[in-house]
């Protein structure tokens, strides 16, 4: 049964009992599942094997990396004499979580030749059947058992759908024939607004997700927290501005940077942000719309969390703080430029009802907060908990998603967070200051 | 002139105008300058040199690069045609002042035989000298300029001379001949209570410091905070309680550990905590008074923060955050176990009036918050607000002192911190929970 | 044109001067061409894009580079208006020549999925056309002073053709899945005889090439040395013979070993020869017929020069020297299993006339002797002077060939060279004493 | 007893039965166990600690480790109820004898604190006592069993004797204070003349040592070997010619350069010979006569391999063989710079009646050989067979000698030898060529 082909088939399968779960659970299911296939249809073969970077993982590792994941925590537990297509697909397809057994070495998914791209699909395609047929027959009881990690499943894919983007621009980026992922012609917009603050008296408020509807344990508990009066930037820093960050000297200025940031530009010899490029006397950066003249007008992207701090101290300003975001993004409509709109790149600013604009998609937002659990954290138990409530310590939390999110994925409360260094992902700058 | 033999002799010749604060201050800063010469008076002069992991500097080092500092911030600029002992001693023990000029690698401190020991010390006399010679004799307007660059001058060499201790003790601890710092015999104790859980309500509360009394920059400013309702443990773990962790498997516990504490525990072989070690299957640790059996009634020591955080995991605790040590250090005497009292070791916990004991000196007390600045931070201008304010991401804050600290040194609102996977320093755990 | 379906066609416009020649070139040409792309039909596309270790360059890298060297040293120089397929496939697809301009660095080979394997199958037909369009139609002057940069061409394609055999099967060796690149079933033979010492008398021999036929600079000037008499085993040794060797400790036994062999040894953890692996106590190794049980009767093969040097040791004998094979070899009839025999991997010692059996084809055989240029060695000028005539210091000598050799690519003088931990080559040991 | 005052006691206690010997052996034995304590006479204690870079060693080290030679191959065996002076120097201060027992690890050298200096001291009295004891009083029987063993000691530290002069000036280099080892004023040569080529006939000629006086067994056995008619250079190189070199580019021209030797001039950024330095558009050196204006006449010194190929290629010249110097050094005068002379540097060429000038002492002369066995070689067996014939790849042969080197320790079959990369040894330059 090919996804692509056979929706109408399903649906007149579907058992009676739940009728309604089932459909919207297969219907999604599927429409997540379809956008994996569809975000790779331009790859050549060669491109799904490439690991450029240790943060990289293959593309191919991706796609079977994420139907391992139905695999391991829903078809081996509740489907009796489940077959794997391959009994090594579990080892080779694990990623990190150390309760479900050995893994391959994640620094070596790049040596892996076999299973080919080929082999992968067919993987894809017998647990998609697998599962299909597993939610239109099992028993109301199984189904409402297994809901939640069908959903956890299905946002696990779309973060990795959002990685498949990231990875793969890594990948072409560092290869000298530029190869474009998808043309996209685009007009230069002439200019953006200044900045406006938008100020918040701050007090007592409640950040956090009560968990009503599906979240990530690393959202719970709602709680207090207590904030001070601020104000926040109602749009993200552009190009140009960052561009005048490089020109006035902001990669050689010591005091602008943390003490590590610092000692990292020397190591790295960070002129520019990843993916930027003078040419000439001229800025281009590589993009998944192919190798361009730099817009100033779209939102900056690929920054460092040391970049963004950087930035925002040579502006007298600061990064929010996780809690001020999330007081901010109160009661504005939800839109954004996400991945379900195909331009694999941020937008220029684009006129909005809302008073803060570009909160979500576009690029991931860094804050001032390091990523640590909530008080009263509890993480669900067994291997799942190592999913999310895996908590590291050096990591700072971004908010509201990027042009590589699907739109169904983020809300006002997820809690992305990285490494300080990483700037691969689409991540790029708010600002924020004391009032 | 010799700082020990002459106190009279100064006192003497102390200018009229603002004597008593001369007075006061000259006393200080020969008493914390005596300070660190008694503690290095134990010493062969080849331990001075050694170098024995990055995070150590030699002795020698310390003893010069504190004495860099009176003439870099004070001597240099206060005082006309005052000339250094040597024109590349500047350069040779700058840390990391960027803002002061080039510096020699920290990472090969190691690699320098001079200047010896013998010309460290007379180039300590020659500041001293130069220093005590300006305190007597500078106008009364210069004396309040530099005042409070005194004092940071003091307080910075008694962090240096925390890290003597914790230095030499590496560097003694490596070598196969067991060298002793310092005999100290001691009788063992036979029994430690349980702990008493201490609760409080939380809500809004201030931590941080008003600045009136001399703090460094990052303790401020005093703000408000919003505090969960939590309880503390009113006293330290021991070492007889960390043995528990070890012998029922801590160390191979995966789902105990911090992501990235596992990752470094699986990469170092991490089985015990530095210093320790089994022999004949009874544990034994090598300390400043010897390598001895361990104590079990002792706070136990040299814990880095992935290990606070996996034993308190493995005790359904979690560490207690800053504010929250903040709040629950309130109102307590000030008492402890300090380099004063000269143990250089944690002791076991004695009588005490104290509802919560050992909250100062014995061990610092990692707490479960990442080293940020405080809402509203400003550094200090200059060289100086590298001091401090340095800020740098990932690591995390630790409360209290140590028996390494001196009682004059430590407060309160004072922020240590250190890398999570940091242990070389007296460090310790007290636990926290949710109510 | 394709190379395989149109030989009679090319043959019909050879030009009528010089057409010997051009005949026996086209015809010689066209072989090595195809011998190239038939090893490699039985892969799958991700297989040719993986680079599993340093040493190793992806299949696709050496079907380009191959690829460039006759545009780089022919096309470019000899055809007015030549032009490339792409401006950056002489960037991409150069190795170490470092007189031809800039490189793409070697240890990033494998992070290159452009261009595809396709469009490299299409580089090879465009400059295979240019090729034998050139040497059919070229002056005879042209044709003369080209001829031998062509023998240089195709003779550094069997070159690669061995590379690309001795890297795919680290590609394929590394993976779980264990892939098979060739399946050829096989009978275990019964039983190798013991080795006959064969002696020489040594004395003032010749050895080296004196150029008169095609061979490599390094193999020049013939020249005298003198030689002690000797004996040499009259066969390779074998698997099993090697097996006694780990069975007996040899990988324990410091003794046996070279001073920086051993720190190898212990640093890497050595405990068997590369692709071996012992599974429920008995040895497998991988090999391109697939996973299998160790064939004792096969010559040992992937040997490094420390693990032949320190077996030789546990032997009570050592390696011939480059001086006493080259007598040994003389006067032999010139047989052996290369890779025209597709075998892929050693055979048993089958039934010679051959005094000395097995020196050519099946394992490159070990010598003593460090690889440094001949007494009065002249390389070549220019860029090809970098070809062979690149000496390196800390390189052993190898002769003989092996089964993954051309047999019109190898002779007695060739001089084969890898440094002493190399062992991914198809490489073996025959031992030699003193008399 | 001390080594400087009591000669003519320990004459007086001599045993008449081998008188002789026991007495030439005592007064060699106090000889060379004084010089060691000479050559660090003017170094502070702090210099005695540092190890600079893993190739060097602590002088300390240097002084224990020839110490513990003696004890360990000769008083533990010979003397009953032999008591070390402490049970873990044996440990501590074995080398590579892996025969010998567990190691302190070699690049952990310069993190030992202890023993300090003066226990080293103490140590080196207690063995020199114990040793002259037993040769006094031995038995004859005894006496003849271990004279090799003990002139082999000799020779050992003889060798570290060289080694503490390199290292320590290693040592002092790397320090910005540039300290001063021995102050020697010197008047500058001003010319040196042309190179005169020596020529030889070559053929058959027998190297090597027959081992009739003491030699190391890696000098034996002598053997014939043949040579080709060669040239070799009257005189070294000096600083004046090297400079040449460098200033028309010798160290970017790729074509001069070994394959892996121009990556470690890429790698390293060579760009002149260790311990130069070109300030203000003038050359200067470390020396342990200090930091100096380089002189154009003497030898050049700390070339390595790499550099002092690539210069003779520059030359149109080369390096000679083995087989060549030694051929050459027949029939001259044994004369030279040893550290007999204390210079402790090369110094410009002086009259003499050799043909060949410069052929001891000074630098140690590169040659274009490996370091291999002889053929017929047979190691020392147990462990003092470790000490020479633990043979390496990859290394090159250097002979005659430097101005570290002891005039009582050289001869012409004398092997030494070092990696291509090193240059931190009093190492040189002569040339050959073929005719």
């Amino acid at each position: 049964m090919n996804l692509v082909e056979n929706d109408l088939l399903v649906k007149s399968k579907i058992k009676s009992d739940a009728y309604e779960l089932r459909n919207k659970l297969i219907n999604r299911f599927i429409e997540v599942r379809k956008l994996s296939l569809k975000l790779v249809s331009s790859l050549e073969v060669e491109d799904f094997v490439i690991q450029s970077m240790q943060d990289v993982s293959p593309t191919k590792w991706h796609l079977a990396h994420t139907t391992w994941f139905f695999e391991a925590f829903i078809l081996h537990k509740a489907v009796p004499n489940y077959e794997s297509i391959h009994p090594l697909y579990s080892y080779l397809f694990n990623s990190y979580y150390v309760q479900m057994g050995e893994r391959w070495t994640r620094n070596q998914r790049g040596w892996l030749s076999r299973p080919t791209v080929k082999e992968i699909y067919q993987y894809r395609n017998h647990v998609d059947n697998s599962m299909i047929e597993f939610l239109i027959n099992c028993s109301e009881d199984e189904l409402k058992k297994y809901v939640s990690v069908v959903e956890i499943g299905l946002n696990h894919e779309q973060q990795h759908q959002e990685l498949i983007l990231t990875d793969i621009k890594h990948v072409l980026s560092i290869n000298p024939l530029h190869p474009v992922y998808y043309k996209k012609i685009e007009e230069y917009k002439t200019g953006i607004n200044q900045i406006n603050w938008v100020e918040f008296a701050g007090g007592i408020t409640e950040i956090g997700n009560e968990g009503k509807e599906f979240c990530y344990d690393n959202e719970t508990p709602k709680h207090k927290t207590y904030i001070q009066p601020f104000a926040i930037a109602d749009r993200l820093i552009t190009n140009g501005e960052y561009l005048e960050f490089i020109e006035s000297g902001g990669y050689e200025e010591t005091t602008l940077w943390l003490s590590d940031g610092w000692a990292l530009v020397e190591a790295e010899k960070w002129k520019a942000l990843l993916y930027w490029e003078k040419k000439d006397g001229e800025w281009f950066y590589f993009t998944l719309n192919g190798f361009r003249r730099i817009n100033p007008d779209e939102p900056v992207c690929h920054v460092s969390y040391y970049e963004a701090e950087a930035f925002a101290e040579w502006k007298g300003a600061r990064l929010p703080t996780e809690a001020e975001w999330e007081l901010a993004a109160d009661n504005l409509k939800y839109e954004g430029n996400f991945v379900d709109d195909e331009n694999f790149h941020p937008v220029p600013l684009s006129s909005s009802d809302n008073k803060l604009k570009q909160m979500y998609g576009d690029v991931w937002e860094w804050t001032g907060s390091a990523y640590l659990p909530y008080p009263g954290f509890k993480p669900l138990p067994g291997a799942l908990g190592e999913y999310n409530g895996k908590f590291m310590s050096g990591q700072m939390v971004l908010k509201g998603g990027s042009c590589a999110t699907s739109k169904s994925h983020i809300r006002k409360t997820y809690r992305n967070f990285f490494p300080p260094q990483s700037r691969w992902q689409f991540m790029g700058i708010r600002l924020a200051k004391n009032i």
